[in-house]
């Protein structure tokens, strides 16, 4: 059902975005072409897509196209736009039915089975909901008409198929301060000046998954807003290649290895966790067209609420995939020296898929459980979908414990692949790395580094503080968890008002 | 739809049975006239109803009943029965959707906020499905008629009202040995005789919830069969009062409470668990009518599983609803005597909340992810159903821990009800037992009473027992988790064969 | 070496109680002769060594007499007298040696595997040492006397070998009000009138263990105090049977298996836990000869301090010893049915053995690390002693609960003794309850009995707070734990300031 | 107490060796002569003390002589030999008392709080003592002269003052297999050829940490042996520049940032782990005198268990040590960012403390309840090291989890060093990476590198496997846990036999 009579304004996407990005050559010429400026270890980038530290994460993005034109994949990866009714990646869709968030879960495992790592869409994805249903509501209240300019951002997105990535946390600085009393002004995102034709932004956006292989970026609010805090309630969209914008890709575990050939990157193809960069914005312009709230502080809240209950909602599914992988690989590592007929390392395995399956059915339980905004869009159980993201953030830790565990101590001092390859001591590593009769070495080191790069510290981090850390989700629980019934139960069975 | 065409045969059912229950006073009046065998430490009971250890179990099931009749409970607590398009009992329904599966889960939920306590009647709901769905597949491989027989019956139940037991676990005796090894044939229950017109059954089922407050009994195999153990491979119904058929409530935690007027007993109409009773099987007659697996030995594990996935799919609903009564008690415990609003109470109760809400949620992602039976009923993800079960043999116990914490020493260590009540020291408790102002002692000792009994011995075993001890899910994890796939997963990633 | 030069004051004690307590025989008729107040379930006990709910608890303490009587336990059991030189029971002894702190610790573990219980007298010893170094610092400070007088306080103690409970924990009443705030000011207790022969208290301590079979209480305050609180600084010691002391004894879990003859109790002989009791003070006389801290506020929290680190050095010997009982019981269990060979028993007892020795490992090392303080006695590492309780409030929970796991849901709904005993049905529980060949069904029953009795309810609680509860050791992570030293640490190695 | 008569033969170490070594300066120049034969990333090692890589590791190594230098640090740093009398480095002394236990474990924790990192040396001190014990009770049984060749062996260790590693780990090959039967012999080290002045060796020791800055190997076999495999029962030391010798040191967590200048390493000056090699064992000569095991394979079980437990022993205190490190990082990151006052940051320092003090009471209460061998040397206690050693495993990485959580995202997503020096986005990284007042923005840099260097890979790594698989320590829970005895008690208390 397409609502929208007036095709998007074409102002800000260059004709050639316009295009529809279809398979990964499309995706990769895009980011070629975007000329945006990133900064790697000190150094500007001249094309992302060139750089070997940045590519594993464009190849993983890039199955977020790849696999929406594989048929057997095609009820996963795509729907209906409600828009237009023509088919579109589910990475630009408005949920319209507990279906769709629970094929949302689903997409994103049978990603993660592929990648073994982040493939950083679903951050776009998750704004793009966010938005929808909170314009609607802003405009309900203040007869404002963000909705429509969203509807029509909304129309761009899913006909251009670009990748937005979703901007909602703020370098924030003294965290005990609120945005308005920090030293500089600018720790959290703001509007510097209004327009007639649009706004002046400026501030940053931390740890931002993808940014850098996105060609646009979808800001929220960090947090909900005060009335003084007005200029600090803002949405809007803008190209990553706008004047003022700088993404600085951040350190990751193990980078290094990535700018190796071979193995020793552990996931050669496709990195490890999202890729995440500091965006700055530098006095960026937005024109009216691209901005969903502003200064309407009493809905900031909302919105980064359903944000985060979005995104929470989604870390059963990536994660939950993502661990089956890890769960194989340490399988394998065991098969692979003759250890998987014991029955501690039975038993850890075992575990280990508990704690994967917990995770997911979290994912799956938020959905089911899900439920229609006034906006038309459906919208997961946020109290569910904060025990998955609360569970996540400890169970990850747990299944790399054993990923540890079971595959031993050389998972953290196996040789160099040069060693291997050395003329001199090569035949030494080979002859004392052999596992069981019939591993070839070679499989067995492959195998070791996938574990470590997954195990690792980012791998770790990213599910403790992606979609938001512990603590936010414990505060949800006081606020969702509905004490005072509980405590009208437990009266009732001893009889006390 | 409705393909049953011959009413079932009244030949076991007293005719008055087969008037239906409908309030709770039917259900209490339909076990007074059953004249089952019943002992209680050491004593028979002439009459169920009237003793006062076995009644707070009965108003607990009661419930089942009387909530169905209210409106606002109807979505949950009645079906339409695929039968004969009547409205039913839930507890009686063969899930016809994965709506169903949700509602199974809601509906217990519901019934635990209002008990506290376990209603006992899910098990012959489950017993019901199980056997449904695997009568079914025997009859496609051997061309048996269980299938008609057992709609038969399900006819029987759903028109009657009754409240059905179901019987699987068999004593056991030396658990090293199977069925046929024992010393004793009997330690697991079997066929010892098969007539023209019945068999005869002999052994027992032990710790079954509910059995002294219901009418019948469905019985299941207790494991998978093997060739030689032919005639343990048994699945029959029969009414509680048969001849041969004895009951031996089994001692709770502070059972004798329950026989002193008071609040000291903790959850005074209510009780604590199921009350589970020793059945014992004394050549017992039954007619091929009532017999849905006899000797079809290669089918006896999959009836197993699927009982057990059935029951397991439960316990994040009713345990999440039991949890929810108790998390409401810790904070009415923290708010009588000042400590609510100390951080770490807050931090507690937000933890209790975050298990509560992750065995839930395994139970509506079981159910999200069922799917369709060749007998055309519905069943739970086994995996998934697994996954909740597993985390309810540590979730409950660490909630219960929090409560302890919370509580403080007095929830175990507060002087008798006799002692308020009495006239030389009653003053001294009501003066030091005083805890934030205004809150009526009596108030505060009837709260902790509630944890007490809610966080006891019995209440923790069942929850670590009930569906099946943790093995038997961890064994179900090296079955079902597909760990072959997750080794290609990983292969692939590292391009190894 | 003995500094005393005059004996105690004869006017408190009776003179019968000053002859020496050396065998069970004589602790027993001392408590016979005590003739204290003393309500159970609402009734006036007229004498505790005859009542079966007290018996078990007064079985458990005299341990400690026979112990000592025993050659091979002489060592931990018994001591030599810093005042006289002279062998007195260890529960009397002053600690003179880091030797003196690791024996204590052994001597619990060895009483608890002789009662699979509580045996209370620590908290008498614990009190003693930590009014002796408190006196002794308050008199440098303050050049009072109390020093002199505890010490013929103590040598009265050490010579008739009476059992002393200590009494620090008030009611309380609003935990978030102070106590000069509450509503009622006795729900702390306080001095209420100064004479020239001693001083008049009124208010209560809670939950005290052993205190029904105690001769005697020393009674401190139950946290810091501030200067307006000057009447709630006390330190005293008076005889139980003092006029105006009301002993009211707390409902225990099952404690009416108590009272009845035969193995359902569980531990017949040794009950369960402490046998707590509520303490009221109702305008008690306390003579100056035995008070010990009156209104010195400022040093109130330092002997609060001083006794919650000696007693939380306990609970790894106690508790650690009550786990091997445990521990044995659930192998036999597991033997008994005939699962003691399966891999997944084995590592589950492992882990119970595992978390036994990690706390005991705890009391160890609080004291290994111990030192003397200026009063000459030796004291356990603070730090190390809350790390071991607050590692008990978790593993014992932990620990129960796997005894669960092990168990089997027998121990939670097996039939009562009077079911085996009972000429109808007797044999059918003795038929169906048989376990592995050749163990006697009356055997497998009594262990799972004891199971319940150590896994259950008020034997969880007093290991969560007995000895102060989690929150109580948190806040002292935050004061002993250094810090400001560890940051020191950590900028060094980056060389920051 | 000397009872040594002949000094050691000097037939192995060259003179120069001899020379004792006292400084930091000492220990590279015996470094840059040794000449050994190392690898590193592919390539031969010419000087390992200046190679960026390998130099961190030798500061560390470099402290266990300095810090013995340091008047303050004399007492826990040094000890008086037995042999001599003499003053030596505790590093190479043989324990004489339960305090020389004791002292270990508090120098581990010192020297960790000055490197936060691991100081390697431990491996050779543990090795030296388990030989020590182990060599009097084969000399007991067979008549040999071990003891006696081992003494002068570690005169010539306490009077150089060498690093010695000790070797126990083989490559294993396949686990299912026993040494005789993998398909390559040489897969467990083992005697190849015995001559009349020496024999000669083949084969691995895999991860040795601190190997490629150890003068000498003190090689032990990896697992109780049986009758046929008494070539592989084998115990000698020799110097790690011998002909045959070869180091390939391991590929490390980050090790490339250790490359860099700057502070991106994180822990610039000390690096991460014990920096782990794999030592080949190409045919080397070993002379008899440096031989200590050579075929009595049914003492090798008894040295391997003397070795684990003696390193058991160490990890609460480096573990301890390290953590207390991590802990004050931790509380300075959430200083520095403003939320240090936050109640869920305050009581998840105090779960670190708590979890490191865990660890290190472990530590101390098997030092404590440590004994005297046959052979003088004190051991701990084996039970309680085991247990250490095992909760190192859980509570490392739930410190390193909570580092995370207290650290926020920043720690795994910050930018590169490079990027706040560069002149285009170095103020951007300035502004925006500002925390609370007056901190530098470096200083938060640094505090966070040091976090992810502590709490990534293969520090996690390291405390999962250094001393042994968490296996090997529940396995000795079996034969240790004396499994009976419990049994024992737990039947005395219902009195059955």
């Amino acid at each position: 059902m397409n609502e929208v009579t007036d095709p998007p304004s074409p102002t800000i996407s260059e004709e050639k975005r316009m295009e529809r990005i279809v398979t990964k050559e499309d995706y990769i010429q895009s980011l070629k072409d975007l000329h945006h400026v990133v900064y790697y270890k000190g150094k500007r980038v001249e094309d992302v897509t060139e750089h070997p530290a940045l590519r594993p994460h464009i190849n993983s993005a890039a199955l977020t196209y790849e696999l929406a034109l594989r048929p057997e994949h095609e009820e996963l990866m795509t729907a209906v736009s409600h828009l237009t009714g023509r088919k579109i990646n589910r990475f630009t869709h408005i949920h319209q039915s507990i279906d769709d968030l629970i094929k949302k879960v689903q997409m994103l495992r049978l990603i993660a089975h592929e990648t073994g790592s982040c493939f950083q869409r679903c951050v776009g994805l998750d704004a793009l909901n966010a938005v929808y249903m909170t314009a609607y509501d802003i405009d309900q209240k203040y007869k404002t008409d963000y909705f429509e300019r969203f509807k029509r951002y909304l129309l761009h997105v899913q006909e251009s198929n670009v990748m937005v990535v979703g901007g909602m946390t703020d370098p924030k600085g003294d965290r005990s301060l609120p945005p308005g009393k920090q030293a500089d002004p600018d720790l959290f995102t703001h509007v510097v000046e209004r327009r007639a034709n649009g706004i002046i932004i400026r501030g940053a956006k931390a740890h931002m998954t993808g940014a850098v292989n996105s060609q646009e970026i979808l800001i929220m609010p960090t947090q909900a807003m005060r009335e003084e805090e007005k200029d600090y309630a803002l949405a809007c969209a803008l190209p990553l290649n706008a004047p003022g914008v700088i993404l600085i890709f951040g350190r990751q575990t193990n980078e290094e290895r990535k700018c190796e050939e071979g193995f020793d990157a552990g996931n050669p193809q496709f990195g490890l966790v999202g890729g995440e960069a500091l965006i700055i914005f530098e006095d960026v312009f937005v024109p009216w067209e691209r901005v969903f709230l502003c200064g309407e502080y009493d809905l900031a809240g909302l919105l980064v609420e359903r944000f985060a209950t979005l995104h929470r909602q989604n870390y059963g599914g990536c994660k939950g995939g993502v661990s089956d992988v890890l769960i194989g690989a340490s399988a394998l590592a065991a098969e692979f020296q003759g250890t998987a007929g014991a029955s501690h390392i039975k038993e850890k395995l075992a575990e280990m898929i508990h704690l994967a399956e917990t995770i997911y059915a979290g994912s799956v339980a938020c959905s089911a459980m899900g439920y229609k905004t006034p906006s038309g869009a459906y919208y997961p159980d946020p109290l569910l979908a904060n025990t998955t993201k609360h569970n996540v953030t400890r169970h990850i830790y747990e299944i790399a414990r054993l990923a540890h565990d079971i595959s031993g101590g050389i998972v953290a001092t196996m040789p160099f692949q040069g060693d291997l390859e050395n003329s001199e001591v090569g035949r030494y590593v080979r002859k004392y790395l052999a596992g069981a009769q019939g591993i070839p070495v070679e499989a067995r080191m492959k195998i070791l580094r996938l574990i470590e790069n997954m195990s690792g510290g980012t791998a770790l981090v990213e599910s403790m503080h992606g979609a938001g850390s512990p603590q936010t989700q414990k505060v949800m629980y006081g606020r969702l968890g509905n004490l005072e019934q509980k405590k009208r139960w437990a009266k009732r069975l001893v009889q006390i008002d």
